[in-house]
């Protein structure tokens, strides 16, 4: 907990309102309660910072008048979010065997295990040699979680959850602030991963914790191994997602979607319940319900340097032709 | 082992047959024998079906009256095979330091290693720090096994290979059957992982263990890292896959084939030998011996936008210019 | 240390010079000096033979006549050396807990970590559990290490450098070469791994090791999850790569470029300065500053199958419509 005068000190920024105002968390401009400080990185957002219930804001000089409560005022609000981040972040705060205030209500735990401060462990689960479970994690029952696990702070995981070797949960976003020298300065992820029941996770898979909310895995989804999930991802229930797929950044996928092998989902992508995405293919749009695919297919390597050489002249072709998506229409 | 009555009350089968046959384990229709069960999910399996040895047959009534031995009935084939490959799957049975059982030649064995009961390690080999290898897994000699790295029950490994750290070998392969809710159901994967002689496995990489045959590769196999191999793949000797590729299900690569970095390879894809696949290409289709591509080549992100525009309608540009196949065949 | 003509016993040589000469190592035909061993492959490095330092040279008998030192000659170079770098490698000397030698001036270094030979780690690190530490890895201060990381042999590593769970820095390059059966002999990497100052890396990344000279991570760089970067692979200060990238050997990126999740870079391509690629794309190309992107945008399943049907004919649609890239620039 600090004052909001404190925090202005560390950011340089000017304080306008309660400088005693204890902030006692950050959380995002929808969700920031009194005693939270949020922050609002571009005038996009003008009607969340109005109707914003958050003790403090984080902006620029010129949202000053559309703020309801007290203010930050920095030129930079991203870089100013991403150093004051840090100073909300709980260090690792044990690192050798099990902590005496861990409470584990299961026989089958290895004795090389590392499990934190305050974690809970449910009935008639198994966990594998040289898992290192850090504070505050929850899980409940059944759990069956294999060797070289690594789950971070204050990830709840819930019933019959199956966590296949190499496995890293609730790893830092890839959130970073560039100053103005162009140097990235890493936000500290305060949210949580959220893992529901009957939820599966392949070998070496990663699912990073939130930004300021949970990445949420809900309850019956399959995830197959090296899948990358990023912070503030949502995948609905039942949802499955085949090797090697990587997920960007609060894309959010609906119930019973699966997903093939090696695809990507762009960051802020959208998709609704029931959508099939081919392996190997990219989403760089958001989806309503159906089969969609987008990669290149094979074929001779000779065959598909002169298709790839038209490809890229097919908008000159077309200039050349005629053809405009007028004309296409009318025919 | 169980009764084929036992095996019918766990899925709600009906039995049609010797109740009282004792079933020794799972197999595939074509290779299972007189005291194992099998399934048979569809018509189009029907020859199979009619040649079975196998002790029961696990489908649906239609099928009853082509099935030549003992039968289990229920509706929904592929989720009873689900439920039922659990009852013949290994539970972990060690968790803490090297099991009394394991016959282990070599010197260079860390001390942190967990290594289970009846594991064969042979001369000559070196196994870093905090590795675990499961129940039953044999190794052969001149092993260089190095940190972190997992390897499950039963996985079978020839002379002189090279497992780099973080490598998870026997994973479960990624097989799930959905019920009437559309909820999964893993299947219990009960094929091993056999691995031939001088074969070097890069860093993170993981491969699945068969469904009920073995995953297999072959000696001489060249794997990079962060390589995903599925359940019941097979890699011909000497093949070379490099970084980041995804391998599918049941795809079968032939000897001498060199894939390159970021491919996916899609479940059931067969290649001949000598096949090139170059990086970032997505195999859709089998392959005959040659050198195959498909990916998007990069341009400016302009021109990107413009000829993704216009791929898009191609179809409907050949109509408007009256181009059929037929038509270009003829010039 | 070997004389020259115990490295030419070891892969069946002819010695053309002298024979007693110590080599002390191995370097690239450029960088070798006088107790160096080098290698020439091909004729089109005929000028780096000419103006060569080395010791000694592993060449073909077509290319003595314009060496200018000592000579071993073979009928494959790059098999000879892949043979002959096995002989400089360093063997793992350390498996169990921390080694006397290792100068650690932190605290938080879990029990459960192994660290080698000759090891130092500066101020106010922390490592997580089961972290393996080879010898003569040297981490400067500020480190925070996760759980379950591997470090190998000789790697260096700036102050305030992040590795996240299940990272592996030093594994050896995926370079082989092939004998006349097309069998492969690994290389054995002799460079090392250099992570400059600011450096984060994200979960379950693997950093090769250099063949002969290091793989470079300048300072400020931002590596995510599920990363691979291979062997001599050079990132510029303050380059940021998204999760799931691959980055083939010897590829150089410039300062401050951004490369989004999923891409595919192919070996020895040089991007400039300030590039951004998008996600999913595959660089195919030099790229100088600027955006580019090269990846099939999503549709559905049925459009996708239309257009790339016609893609595949656009040589063929070119010729029949009388199209050449001259018509093109005309018009």
């Amino acid at each position: 907990m600090y004052t909001l005068g404190e925090l202005a000190d560390f950011i340089n920024a000017e304080v306008i309102g309660d400088e005693l105002l204890n902030i006692t968390g950050l959380a995002s401009s929808t969700n920031a309660q009194k005693n939270q400080l949020t922050y609002i990185s571009s005038a996009k957002y003008k009607s969340d910072l109005i109707n914003s219930m958050a003790g403090a804001v984080i902006l620029t000089k010129d949202l000053l008048d559309d703020c309801p409560t007290n203010a930050l005022v920095v030129d930079n609000v991203y870089l100013a979010f991403a150093k004051i981040s840090h100073y909300f972040k709980q260090q690792p705060t044990h690192l050798n065997g099990i902590h005496t205030s861990a409470k584990i209500n299961s026989q089958n735990i290895a004795n090389s295990c590392t499990i934190g401060e305050g974690v809970v462990i449910g009935k008639n689960c198994t966990i594998g040699a040289n898992t290192t479970i850090e504070q505050g994690v929850s899980i409940a029952n059944n759990a069956s979680i294999q060797a070289n696990v690594t789950i971070l702070q204050n990830s709840i995981i819930g019933n019959n959850v199956v966590i296949s070797a190499g496995v890293v949960i609730g790893s830092e976003g890839f959130g970073n602030a560039l100053d103005s020298q162009s140097r990235w300065h890493s936000i500290a992820h305060l949210g949580n991963v959220m893992i529901g029941n009957d939820v599966t996770i392949g070998a070496n898979t990663v699912i990073d914790r939130g930004t300021l909310e949970d990445t949420q895995i809900h309850s019956g989804v399959r995830l197959d191994n090296l899948v990358h999930i990023a912070h503030n991802v949502i995948l609905g229930a039942n949802t499955a997602i085949a090797a090697g797929v990587t997920i960007g950044g609060s894309a959010i996928l609906g119930k019973r979607c699966q997903v093939g092998g090696g695809a990507v989902i762009a960051s802020h992508m959208c998709l609704a319940d029931d959508v099939v995405v081919t392996g190997a293919s990219t989403v760089d749009k958001h989806l309503s319900s159906g089969h969609y695919t987008g990669f290149t297919s094979i074929s001779t390597h000779s065959n598909w340097k002169r298709s790839q050489f038209w490809l890229l002249k097919l908008d000159k072709i077309a200039k050349y032709l005629n053809i405009t998506p007028k004309n296409l229409k009318r025919k």
